[in-house]
């Protein structure tokens, strides 16, 4: 799975900025010319909109991602509403025969009832059936799309077979404040306030994108990570 | 493909109401007891918000739809963002042998470029491949599927291999102005001010969806009709 | 302040409902004509859901309120975007004269910094000059208001005499989900999981509005009690 | 009225980027690197974008702004929900005693009715009266606050006397799908697909951000204008 940086303008500094119009107010614009706000006063006020769920100060910024993974990843992020998308289409071009398999380390066993899943490594046996199945369907799958298309069938109608393990592409565009409520709920981290469940897949595009977002906006994510990875 | 009806508080009354307030404001509260608005003003005014887009009085009140359709119809759906969803889980429960085979009136045939398709018939024989590769694909989906889950592998990782063919089913919620904006989106019909290209699967789900809606709200629908099918 | 029931098709079971599609699948449509699950069930399932955060299950319904309170109340309100609104037009008629004065237990000495302020009552004489000077700068403004539209003044120009404490009316429509977003933000409650600071004012509306909806959906409204008034 | 740049990342080869993830996919991620799309090309394909109504590409990026204008003026626009806000907070900090007085080429009659209005220039009588009845009424208003702040009572309290002529401050946040939605409805201008009907103030706050989102996206604001100026 591939999470890649597009485009962003986000910066710890734009939510300080923002904040502060509510105190400053119409002097700030002088403060826009004047010397910077330092960031250890910065940082106490994230930490501070943070803790008080005051999340709109977090908005103010996007961060564009290019993502390829399964089908069945894109239909989990998708149900992101706050979040801008657009996906290679099944309906305009043929797809490739780019399939997901689980990595070796992934555990393969659903322990529990609905709600409380824990996860146990398979045997080797259950890993070897795992591979020999998906790839025998994907395969089977991907033949019949092929030969359709051959006998002149709409691209639209022919992918009916493909399975949701099938590789796809796309843009996503959101805010910071989006984003820490996707990887709130698409996480399984220590130290988070409540208990998420997310399927590894889609964990394991969020850690990508979470690690980006780190990168850009530093004391933005480590006041997250101190809030329990709850969203403003 | 289902879409049934499970629970609403729609009325073209309602539209009314919320946008009398912006001109009868607080003596309003007295004529919620009093007599009420005859129909033909109501259906002045509707007519009226229509056309000069009005959104907001189109959006108190909300349809709540069980939908059943193949998941590359649901993956159109949940794109729409102004609406709530709740879909049967593949990861919670193993998903019944249920798949999508195109009508037999269906066109098959995409001619022209991205964009612009238009659709034609497809000859018997075309028909015959469609039926032929697609059952073949989804039996052997299906097999490997159950294959996995009987070995004792994650349900969540087995479905890997079954197809976007495969029927799902949802809860959906849209107010009226959502509604119609799916609707202008996801239909294809005469009298529309911009062509639509929908697919004609997720066609057919809108159809129904309008249907229900014609009979709840058949002012605002007369109104959205001859407003060209644009949403306010 | 005013706060009344309009229209609504809330219920507990909706939610139950909609979450159990993800279990339950396509057998479901069965079961609306069935027997009702037991409501002890209900209950339970409510709970989980708000533990762990399942939203959607509390999207499908709305409830729309109509609302009297002064502009600086609605000014705040209108901020929460999961919400629909409608509002008397100062651009298409004439504001009455009502307007906000602080009951006599409203506390009205602020004291603290900003961000953690408490409120203390004031003295009998620091009651009587808000009570002078609030009536002063109203009728000051109310009558340059008259004076303008007796001139012919658009009503649009007129009205920016006139102060945000006057009253004005509107209709609001929101989910169940929305809804407890609303009241976390906006009341301060025994047994919060963080800290709100709602001015007093819009808190008195959103109390009137939890008292609604506790009345509606007494299961969901305890369920967001006992989790610590977070949204889920 | 003040509408200032703050920060941005927009530019029209985004939105030609995201759209051709729809055609070229997974391979597009080596295109992030060659050589870039030819302008003619991508204006070509914005404008398909805008007439076909496809307004997910016009999502990616965001714009925000600075903005000082009366209170009136942003209770018009934070109505727009697809948008994120920081404004100064009158319960933070207290008001400075600017306002807003129409300028004289400001039409102050307003003729016909609601939905329908028309304006005409005032005479220099009526001219008068607006410039003296605004200006008695701001300075009775602020008086009052003032002495209510000096008498020790709380700035939330104190504020309900401010008239909605009185400037605040805002940073506002919009992708450029947003943007149009509100250009469409906020401005009036010769093209128009329908007629809207802004108020005079606040199409002069909508006005100064197109001429930002022109200079920035010179070939998606010839599009939205030459398409009626509808957003997509």
């Amino acid at each position: 799975m591939t999470v890649h940086l597009v485009d962003h303008n986000l910066s710890d500094s734009a939510v300080a900025r923002a904040a502060r119009v509510s105190t400053v107010g119409q002097t700030h614009k002088t403060a826009l010319d004047g010397p910077r706000e330092d960031s250890d006063r910065d940082a106490g006020l994230i930490g501070y909109l943070m803790r008080e769920r005051h999340g709109s100060p977090f908005e103010h910024g996007s961060l564009t991602l290019y993502v390829e993974a399964p089908i069945f990843v894109f239909r989990e992020w998708q149900r992101h509403r706050i979040a801008s998308y657009n996906e290679e289409s099944a309906r305009y071009r043929e797809l490739r025969p780019d399939f997901y398999l689980p990595p070796v380390d992934r555990p393969l066993v659903q322990v529990g009832k609905p709600g409380a899943y824990t996860f146990e490594s398979g045997t080797d046996e259950q890993l070897a059936t795992v591979d020999t199945e998906l790839v025998a369907a994907y395969r089977a799958a991907y033949q019949a799309y092929e030969r359709m298309l051959a006998a002149g069938i709409a691209r639209e109608i022919a992918r009916a077979a493909l399975p949701v393990g099938i590789y796809s592409s796309m843009y996503v565009t959101m805010n910071p404040r989006g984003l820490m409520n996707f990887l709130s709920l698409r996480t399984h981290r220590e130290g988070a306030a409540f208990v998420s469940h997310p399927q590894r897949e889609i964990e394991m595009c969020a850690e990508k994108a979470e690690a980006i977002f780190a990168d850009l906006m530093p004391v933005t994510h480590a006041a997250f990570q101190a809030n329990g990875r709850v969203a403003p």
